[in-house]
């Protein structure tokens, strides 16, 4: 396989699609990106409290939390409301809990004083991607919002709050078996594997989750996989670091 | 009381925020609208589907029905999500109610044949005016599901669908006893009667929702109220032509 | 259209149906009323509580507010209870609120102290109109929790609590375009505009709701309706304090 | 102990309160009966439906099933609603299903054909022994409903549907050791044992329900009970029958 | 009917099915027995904890309550996790509550100071008799958490927390009339009448549940089920004192 | 770090815990396994059924899904019933939604025909790896009950419907930098970097979910990992073998 391959929208298997990411789009919250992989968008908004979930109180550190969730027309076909059904699916839960593990990752809770940042990141357009997007979006309210914080007098000047940046990007393997870099719906939904990868700023792993969804994956398309995804989140690294400089 | 007082924002009484109206903003849905009233901004997505809820099969009508919801942090502090509740609050289903009633009185059900419109009317940024947005939004989102289920050939060429135009704003009275069009959130919170008026381009009335939160209201105030409304939606109603015909 | 018009059931058009407000009906409560607009009946009871919610404690105001809900075979066809679908309906939710609202514009919450009043109206038996009948009821059941309450040390003796009193009523127009008083539901279901209509006892509006069901309606026709119900909440005030002197 | 025994509201031990059954007290149900037991007071409707549950669909038999609920403020203390807390608890279930099962045993579901009746039970007033009242006034309640289907050709004309009647009362044993036949609530609440019997027109047991809420009881006083609650069905087995021949 | 009779499995009327009590089979609890009568397996695990519900603190007074539940497969054909469907059956409710009064009507409640112990009995297999079987393991549990919860010194060490043991049998008329001891499924799911009875080591009444699944009961019949689950108790009553004292 | 370094219970660092399958271990299911690692006992029981999820039926494919559950004292400390708190956490969500996927990874559903498996899995007793005992436990199930579904004439006589076998294990990095195979609950809390891996027969990857719970980890230690995890699982898969020779 080579760098020559050409995918459906033309781009080359490690290349990520255009990714835009919009600052204080929304203007209530202490931290709000909007944060495009093509045509995905999702609305990662970050709201500051100076309290903390009750079986922390007292403990002296803080808690990032996150929700992700989609709009019922983002997709394809109109999925039910979660709100009507009146529970919460097994995925919207499972991809919750990813961005909030990925997120804590990187803060030092202990510096972070009593105080907690919850995530929201609400799909507001699908096209594959979204928990990866919601992730380097996140990453980016929070830091606004952790400044917001230290301006407000909430953190202390001094605090190295953020230890590190962190991104996410999926991989996943055609059914060719070329593996390829950040999966539009129409590739993720034939991909043989799929494999959803948190890196951070100085390229360790926070998490990594791969599943076959058709046949089972060697150790050696394993490897390659990690490596297209090493490669693409060190682009959504600066990616993050021009938007937070802007 | 005069064209001269002035409202916080500097606008006349009888003067509506600055409204836009930008249509195809999401790519998946049928119709698709982000209108702002000023600040507010409301994403109404309009589903086709060539169905027709189970109680109405078989009766050769058709059937447009509304969902309305907010962001958490749409507001200026975060509100607890829905879904995670696991239960829709009263004024959620009231306004989504409201919204599905407003649009059905300007469609002529039968002309549809057994088919469905389902708007979702999501409030990405509140500031007063959400639920008169959503339908002013949600009327334009619908006409282009409707002309895209004609081209689809899944409604008749010449079935007049839309029998007329909706649209809608709030007024309410200052604690000053002015009467103002269109309140921002700072104006609504603290005005004394908060009226939601929805009319049709023909300048009748679908709804007329008057609620005293502090003193009751007389008669002459109601017409005054009423006067302001039916200029605004007026102005609206242009607005939404001019939307539909770019 | 004249006085002379013969409604169904015999009625003149500005004829509000027999209306019967039978206090003390049930033991248990502070205040409990019986109401009945002709074949409708609605159980009001006012339950008195030395405490605020949350949300208001300490803020030396009290509260009043509303739960309605119907017996399953209050009407003609039974429908399932909300407690054993494990949620509230739309409409339930709406005309609580309604209630809430309409009896809190004439009560000085301040003046009751840190106390709660809430309404229970359970309709018993349905023939449209149940929620201007609840509202009338409720009104003189909390007049009564009110005296209980001054009686028993809870309110201070000379407070002035309410302010005025409220009632309510619905009016429409017919399909052959009369405008009538107090629909009974054979009436109501055929009724092309609805509204609803909650008046103090000095005349002034505290809720004005109308809504075409059918066709929109014009500004002469919402005239006339209000003057109607204006008539019609008169008559229930005399019938409220005829009660409240027995 | 002797019959000379006086109880706090002046009864004899083996004395019922004042029983009155009012049928057909409200308009819509095929069936309807409110029944006092002294204070007690359960509006019983029976809701005719010429379906069965679908688990029963075209096995050739009938269905009686039964909902018991208590309005919020029946009690001395206001309860929260279950339809607002989104779930019914233990103790409404139990007494549901014991009201259906009761109905059942006099019932030929053969002979009804396939068609359902639904017992609603509604607390208006409580003062002990709810759901005993509600037993004896379902099946008035049922009885009416099924000579209404019989009337409306729904079920044979000569098909045998009711075998037996049955009625319930509730015994127990007072802190000082007398057994007692009917329990208003300040005797329930402080009653060592407490029993629910259900009892056939012909003196057989449906049911048999004791409970030892302090001292475990002896089997002598086990039969004290018994005779106490037979003795009591006979008496309500006679003014179902003086109820229904009016 | 002689002893003669022989029942499917080949025991005599009044002979249990084989009874097994193995204490200590869950390592984390503070006791817990798997249970077995014949086929049926209970697993009843005994939380104790240093604290009571919120409606009881301060009263000086300790608490038990219980759990009952069934995993999926317990029984011949799966049914739906009640987890899962997100509400709670009333079968379910129904005997939980059966278990919690049976165990609590043996402990004094105010030597347990306030201190709390939760009985979940999870039947892992089901062949009738799973609430008497229930009982019997979750009695024994909650026997050896006090005897844990006194090493500890939560309790009082001279304490008499137990004031009695307790036991539960099924007893229940054979379609051919015959009264048996202990149910398994294919009795249970044929017999006429079905009864359970809790009974006390010393011989007394706690519970007596007693219903007519098919023909009422005579006075007769309740006798002789009566006398089968009194020694059907003392027998169970035996073997928890064996149990207890390995 | 050499193979003599040693843990707290003993094991070198690529050991598991002594792993039993009992298989049968209850009577109703096509397929039940009693599952063992360590203190971790999961029951794991496959239900056949003759047909398929609504959605998927008529399209000539059978599917596999599962159900993962603890009772309520599987832990340490008591946790509530989800059953009881009407909602199923994320974490369960995930569990379950991991189990069916592994399951899947190595079904033929085409040659299955329109029938269903179910897995439960439920832990009894928890000590960590729980998920990755039932996966392993569950395939013993679900070939049983293929075998038994075979048998029975559902499945064709020579259908291959296991393409493969499929365990899992967990691997982690405790807080000294040691990488261990399959950890207990005390390591696992304390782990800093937490996997769990599916590996085929073959020795192919199903899932690969790792998460780093402190700092994040490097390639090289994401490497060694996955070497104790094909080391671990080639050994389940010998026992899973033996198992079912049996």
């Amino acid at each position: 396989m080579t760098q020559n391959y050409l995918r459906a929208d033309g781009r080359a298997i490690d290349q990520l699609r255009e990714v835009t990411i919009t600052r204080g789009w929304s203007e209530h919250a202490e931290g709000s990106v909007l944060i495009e992989f093509g045509r995905t968008k999702v609305l990662c908004t970050a709201s500051f409290e100076s309290d903390v979930p009750r079986w922390l109180r007292g403990a002296g550190r803080g808690w990032v939390t996150a929700e992700y969730a989609m709009l019922p027309r983002a997709t394809n076909t109109r999925s039910s409301r979660e709100s009507v059904k009146g529970k919460i699916g097994g995925r919207t839960h499972e991809i919750s809990r990813l961005i909030g593990r990925s997120l804590r990752a990187v803060v030092d809770l202990e510096s972070m004083g009593e105080n907690m940042i919850t995530l929201d990141c609400d799909v507001l357009q699908a096209d594959g991607g979204t928990r990866t997007a919601a992730i380097t979006g996140a990453f980016v309210a929070m830091a606004d919002a952790v400044e917001w914080a230290r301006a407000e007098g909430h953190i202390r000047k001094n605090a190295e709050v953020l230890r590190d940046s962190v991104s996410a990007v999926s991989v996943g393997v055609l059914p060719d078996g070329t593996a390829v870099l950040d999966l539009p719906y129409p590739e993720d939904s034939t991909a043989g594997t799929d494999m959803n990868v948190v890196v951070t700023g100085s390229g360790d792993f926070v998490e990594v989750q791969g599943t076959a969804e058709g046949a089972p994956f060697s150790r050696d398309q394993l490897n390659e996989l990690l490596d297209l995804a090493v490669t693409g989140c060190a682009q959504l690294d600066n990616l993050q670091r021009e938007a937070l400089s802007r």
